[in-house]
């Protein structure tokens, strides 16, 4: 598994700025994005090239690199840390730039190995006004994946309307559209995103669109000790919800003798919000969540909250749905209330950087997620992801880190219902006022 | 293990309800509170008895027994789940009951052990008016044990006033008064509080007593993953921050540059909160937390908050300290803003119940502690404490549990840094006033 | 997700013996596997039929149903347990049951949905003498999927030779022959397996076939705390190892000084053997792992073990490869000694029961994994894996099986380089001769 | 708790070799060891002088000291790396060195402490032959506790014959002895062990002294899912084994219908051997595990295993008990084969180095336990605890570490019943051998 390692590497390591260069006497010159084409899959690798008059530096997939030109022509050589190289020769033509590609490992010189690729400067950001879109979709999908093909592309800026089954594919008429399992609305393209970017989607409205909600009352094992275990065997039929969005409260339809005048807010949420996950790797479930978002089913991914991804494919391919109507933290039914959504999102791109995971934010919090196979991965994962961006956007050293997080830091277990949990870290931006921004 | 368990099981299994009974025609009548001397060590056992001119009725332990009286002497013979057998003898003399008891296990009759008790019955709450009492502590103690003498008795109802030093041993006039590890004031005995009951302790009062806290920039283990663990290497130093009670801040006293602004709220709180454990247990240290409290650090045990532990001794024997001026989630830096503190808290007992771990309770919600050795064990105990609570106060059914946990948990990780962790599960009293009353 | 959930349930939940039944006056009777159109995704059900006359009995995805027939038509209804109902009509031609179903929720008897179906009469197993079949793979897999097309047709009781790629894609003569990431020869489509089966796998022969094996010096996460990812945290490189067959050794061709002379025994084992996920699923990737096997990394996956698999789609579909030449438990390199093979195993089917998740047998000992995303919940996951074992093969009743369980369990742990880890719970031969075999 | 962790820290940080030195010129010189009376709480700390005429240079608890003398008088200051300072003035007298100590801490300078010490020169080994000792005992403790008076002294070589009682108190003659609770035998007080050395405990012989066995039916909570809790939840009795030591076997007393003939082999361990932990930490009770050892429950703490503890006061301060005539992997009943032992230790002293957490050795394999709250944690320490063992003794670089871990390493689970869980990682010593010993 080692090369696909190295090779995916190239992608994420280098936080590069991506700009678009005018046709000059150093037409190498620029941030280039490659497209290999490595046994019928797709990856994708950033080139960086400096150009002085026939001489090249820069850096191929992370690794530098020193070559020369020769009209159209070029030839260049990289090397890795570990002894390895890549040695590319190629040309450019019509603004593509063409290479054939040996690689060796540093450990196993006597087995290169040869590929091809083709390479586009990164585009330019429009400058067009923003537009906002209507869209109804006829298609939902099931896995976060970079194969779907896009049913909108838009520009950074722009904004969406349009709307989400519920997790069992049931819309807001009461129409079964698609077999359950969180069916997604998207993937929309977003012009400009590329690998190493960072994907930033605005929820400026989310209303419920029908007056029920499916759910159950089951408890998930990773909410029940031996003697919970036992008292709720017996748990595990359906519950339907009643929306009343006049009064903004939930109630059971047929609700037990207790529950007879139980009522909760409601508190309208997305439960999934995804790029597609990068080519080289099978798409995960919608139920599934990781680095790429996902099914987070945190329920601060509300109306006014902004969620921050990282761009695994030219043009983000944005997916989002699983609208719940409320959820208690954690989901601890496996459903939380199962709605239909009216969805309206603005779509944003932050290029040459992105998040270890996924990051939320509202009016008065910053917020890491740590998505893992425990709570107690998770935690770590949520600290280490704030840490971060600590680091990355205010500039703390690690000392400072530790002092604000030690001080500051509120966590909150998002779900513990998908095979990830996530558990999240959260600053209050009050605190993040009184730190000094230093000039480095 | 095995006879060592099951004798312990008798203490906590039952949730009966002490009262004092009159002498009477059946002086043997009543709640009894035996103590064995069990190869030196005492251990409590409850005696519930009933009688009918010569009969003997009730449980010894847990277990159902059957027996007479005559005069002043009597027999029973209680008989446990797996087929052991409890033959005591015995007489009443001026209030004591006292016993001869041969013990069988089930799977062993051939080896019967003896030991003996005495046994008084359980006390009736005094009619006095409620005292404040204002206690100047000259002793700290380092275990939550039940050897330790208790430093003053008081009665349900009663009020504390009192200080407490900081985990490092130095109280609020800079002077230090013992070796660190949270050195504790207490304990506290509290008339009529018996094994199986909750002792209730409400905190009217918490301020802090001077104008620093000492801390650290460490991040604990669990916080670290292999990233963050390289990048924090460096850190472990002393941090002091002071305090200005006046503005209600604590700011570093020698920020580094990009604290120099660095500013959080006071919000004074108990690290330590426990009752004694039981006496056939090793005492833990002060560090360490459990089904009796201690060291739970969880930053919503402030002024105004109402804390619930479980009584494993006569008296209680309620200890508190390890104040923090604040405390961000986790306690990550493993310790917080410690210091002195001036403390007032008001007790009570509530007969006969007892949580399975520590519950609080303030203004707006009810809050179940999850206390484990794992972030996933404790989300699973939190559960099942609120899971309890639910039904022996609410008398929900498993469904209606599910239901009510599904929508309205808000579960928060308290902490962090010390042997078990603590996650607790928090639910909103407006959610609670919805549920229905139901006498059963 | 709910009814998502319930369908799928409807497979996995009865372990039912298919059986052919002959062409009769009651056509309608038999074992059917039925396969919905569900919105495009294609589900099985199991469909079992008691024809008396008119009158229908049995089962439709677990549900009991009642009907009547009329000539090749037929009518019928089930019932689930919450009170949704499933109503079906339709015929019998040439062999195929075509019906058109409404189901209803039981909370939800206002909103009915349709689908139809199409169902086959299980087959039969075939009474040919078993065949060796020799196979060279020109197409290697990325995903347990059900969707790629079969690559050969097998009878249980029939033997595959063949051969495996690397984790990265190289073959036996140094080819590469696909992208990396534990490509998988296969899928072979085995006669008569059905969903609710058991796919058994017995590992004939498994040798190598080049002299090299890749492997690396980095240590996975779930293996670091905080003091040992400080001390490795500038490692990372490429190994390669020379595997001597006539030997039986494996050594660093490169060794660094202590290493000169290091050397571990060759004991060749299969990283990844699998069987598709259903089809209501997304495809996981092949360094993935879970109750359909795939890439568990268990170094006991050796010459001469058998590996039992739940079947979860007409013809099983296996998938096999990962080779390793020696791998260390845990796999803690995130690489183990990654090589090509030569392998041959003969493939059987068991009707009717499958194990929750995968199971292996060798000479001496039974073996229950436990794949899940800690190591806490493997161990959880292997001990009630091993616990329905001893309950369904060997009868034994709860109390037995702890008393088996407490003196014989052997625990290991197998692997945590991936998403999931792999805990094993293994119990000797010996043990279990020594269980008196009682008819119930 | 600041205060407290520094000054534990000198303890253990320091690897230092202790030595005897003769009276001379430079009376000062030599490695002591400083008894602290703090508080009340005694804390030992190394001192190590090197004298030069009036010169003194060394080590304070592991700070660089300068200092002066002036006859017996002496004045040195040790700084620590965070700015803090330990001044010391005092004097010699009768090879006995007094210290009255003022430390400030490096960001409280302001607020200095004070503390006194005594201290000796570090005893030498004696050079009298060995000796067996025949002991009795007549105490059992339920504490590894420093402040139980030990029941013999010895000197390191020397052989201890004795007996211990079962977990529940029950010795060889069936005599209860003790309240249950894992009582041990000794403390033994051994002549030259300090804080800072490795004790070694060569097991000679452990042979079962009675023909019967306590155990249960339970399955603990760590083992059980959600399914396998609520199919046993209805267990927990008591089960009589039957032990035929001239058969080498054991077999329930009255077995259930399937287990009529079931048979394990004896295989006597010890699930209890402990150091007493340090003075200024709660003691723990013997049911508990931890660095200092306890209650491993390790079912190959066998005859002919060597055990390696750190020792944490003079004399060490060796435990042992809690003897188990076989015991699955996981001890998952919570008991295993409870019973007393005849037991034969020799005991010898490694100074100046201690293993971070108990390791084992015997024939063919090293073992280097995990002793944590969860599996998770205790794979990362067993990990770590193997990875310090190679890079001490075998003075591997982390490169060769993770090769030698990821080809060799076998992860075996000890125990899951008690408090901690007990993980550990083997290495068999054939790889070892092949090692190539370099000297540095």
């Amino acid at each position: 598994m080692k090369r696909c390692l190295i090779l995916f590497s190239f992608l994420f390591s280098a936080n590069l700025v991506y700009a678009q260069v005018p046709a000059t006497k150093t037409p190498f010159a620029g941030k280039w994005l490659a497209t290999l084409d490595f046994f019928g899959t797709p990856l994708y690798l950033k080139v960086d090239l400096n150009q002085q008059e026939e001489g090249l530096k820069g850096t191929f997939g992370g690794d530098p690199l020193e070559g020369k030109v020769n009209g159209s022509q070029y030839h260049f050589l990289a090397k890795d840390r570990n002894g390895g190289t890549e040695e590319a020769t190629g040309r450019l033509e019509n603004g593509t730039l063409y290479g054939d590609v040996v690689e060796t490992r540093g450990d196993d010189l006597a087995h290169p190995f040869k590929y091809t690729f083709t390479a586009v400067l990164a585009p330019a950001r429009s400058t067009a006004a923003p537009q906002r879109h209507e869209f109804a979709p006829t298609i939902f999908y099931r896995q976060f994946s970079p194969l779907n093909k896009p049913v909108l592309r838009i520009n950074p800026g722009d904004t969406i309307h349009t709307t989400t089954v519920d997790a069992g594919g049931v819309d807001g008429n009461n129409v079964r559209r698609v077999l359950g399992g969180n069916p997604q609305t998207g993937p929309f393209y977003v012009e400009t995103a590329m690998p190493g970017d960072t994907l930033v989607v605005h929820i400026n409205r989310l209303r419920l669109n029908r007056d029920w909600a499916g759910s159950d009352d089951a408890l998930v094992d990773r909410a029940t000790d031996s003697n919970l275990a036992v008292k709720v065997k017996g748990n595990g039929k359906g519950i339907r919800w009643h929306l009343d969005t006049a009064a903004g409260t939930a109630t059971p339809e047929k609700p037990s003798e207790h529950l007879a005048k139980y009522t909760i807010p409601l508190r309208p949420m997305l439960g999934c919000v995804a790029t597609a996950v990068g080519p080289a790797q099978a798409p995960p479930p919608t139920g599934d969540s990781g680095y790429y978002g996902g099914n987070m089913d945190f329920n601060e991914i509300t109306e006014g909250a902004t969620v921050y991804l990282p761009v695994s494919n030219p043009g983000a391919l944005l997916y989002f749905g699983d609208g719940h109507a409320a959820q208690g933290d954690g989901e601890l039914n496996g459903n939380a209330l199962e709605t239909s959504m009216d969805v309206e999102v603005t779509v944003d791109v932050i290029p040459g950087k992105r998040p270890p995971q996924p990051r939320v934010e509202n009016g008065s919090t910053i917020i890491a997620t740590g998505i893992a196979g425990s709570l107690d991965d998770a935690f770590r994962a949520a600290t280490s992801n704030m840490a971060s961006w600590l680091e990355d956007d205010y500039k703390l050293t690690p000392s400072e880190i530790a002092q604000v997080l030690g001080t500051a830091s509120q966590y909150k277990v998002a779900e513990v219902a998908d095979r990830n949990v996530n558990l999240v870290l959260k600053l209050d931006k009050e605190r993040l006022k009184t730190l000094t921004q230093v000039q480095k």
